[in-house]
């Protein structure tokens, strides 16, 4: 059990900085990572088929008998992860680690930014409201952030206008900011710039592998000599390499295999 | 066989630029439009996923008995459209009538922008060079363009700083520019502020209407007595309803079903 691999799943590559984290604090595991491009962005997509796409990926990571999934995808995650832990009970997602995080850390206010699906759908509120209630939050849907990314624009003043744009108006109010996406961790910089110092930024990808390794420490679960990761895309390997890297920091040198969604 | 509708399908909403179009132009046309939110955007799609999801657009539209088919995807359109003719031989697409129409223009150099698929795929080049070969083309892939415009960052200031980043640089060189992408007449207004007079702006959505017109008048097929339109997309109906207001300019007061794809 212990050799099995993690598996990750994600409706693209912003999960990668996930895997960056995992190879960097639990570098003996071996990953299976599924980006489901063929179907990204998942963000714009209706609730069901949110589910019905992360099903599919679980089920294919199954396949692969991994002892462990994360849910690598904050709209999935905010949509899905009741369905999906009905299939599968060892999973963890990018949405609670970073609330118990922040949850830690706040002394005045919560603030969320993520995508428009997971912000409509309102799963930070309801999850910091259950786990310490009385604490206030705020949430903004920040829809141009994963084009930004996407497109490398990482160090550039309109990115850093536009974060302005999405930001003021309500940082004054919180003192605690969750990265509730996994590709804002590559604009972090920015990020802070726009922010100051004042508020401490927390980064689900981080959170997410904290949590990882309490579950397998706490199970027995973990791997005394991996290492190896395996990539997975529903769409053309080529782009998954080119863009992966970036979210990776490294390049990626390993063959990354396509399957039909 | 003219009471027949004409089909419209898009990878999303932005093909209601040229149902607006339609409208206007052809009143008495009946329309259905199948709008694929659920798969949407097809720019980020690799080639072979992108002619599966317009061969199976163009079977589903053909089954509502059309007298044409209109592919108002630039994406689409710039991958697909020898396929689709094989399986249906009246199609007009939103590539060759704006072609057409900003090789009459131009006397110095044609500037094309649309996603970066279409740009990546060398259609336009490729095609203004059978039309009429010797006339320069610059081609600019401006993949922020589409996520601005779904914001609603329509007249704003960071929205023309972005024009500016994408397209000085290439201005200078031109003389006429096609917005080869349907959901760009959005922002038409401020691409003009940023180009300046000097340079015509071609639109796909009108020119492709007028293909249209000229198709139906020369083949008997004008409608006498039409004018309602069948609105069908594979994600949530209400998404559709309040983004798609949007880019016809008034509201959608139709029924709009779901299809699963």
């Amino acid at each position: 059990m212990k050799e099995k691999p993690i598996g990750i799943f994600d409706s693209g590559i912003g999960g990668l900085t996930v895997v960056k984290e995992i190879r960097r604090f639990l570098p003996r595991e071996d990953i299976v990572y599924f980006g489901d491009i063929a179907r990204a962005p998942y963000g714009s997509k209706s609730e069901n088929l949110v589910v019905k796409y992360s099903e599919e990926a679980l089920s294919f990571l199954l396949k692969k008998d991994v002892k462990l999934v994360i849910v690598a995808c904050n709209t999935s995650a905010s949509v899905s992860i009741s369905s999906l832990k009905r299939i599968f009970p060892n999973i963890i997602d990018v949405i609670d680690p970073v609330i118990d995080e922040a949850i830690k850390l706040a002394k005045k206010a919560i603030g969320v930014i993520g995508t428009k699906r997971t912000i409509l759908s309102g799963i930070y509120e309801k999850k910091i409201k259950e786990k310490k209630n009385g604490i206030e939050i705020f949430s903004k849907a920040c829809p141009l952030f994963v084009p930004l990314i996407e497109e490398g624009w990482i160090d550039n003043p309109i990115t850093k206008a536009i974060c302005g744009e999405y930001l003021y108006g309500f940082i004054e109010k919180i003192d605690v900011l969750i990265l509730g996406c996994t590709h804002y961790p590559l604009i972090e910089k920015t990020i802070k710039e726009v922010i100051g110092n004042e508020i401490v930024l927390v980064n689900s990808s981080q959170a997410t592998v904290s949590a990882v390794k309490s579950f397998l420490n706490e199970n027995g679960l973990l791997n005394p000599g991996g290492g190896k990761t395996m990539f997975w895309t529903s769409d053309e390997p080529g782009d998954f390499k080119k863009l992966g890297s970036l979210f990776l920091q490294t390049p990626i040198y390993e063959n990354v295999k396509r399957i039909e969604m």
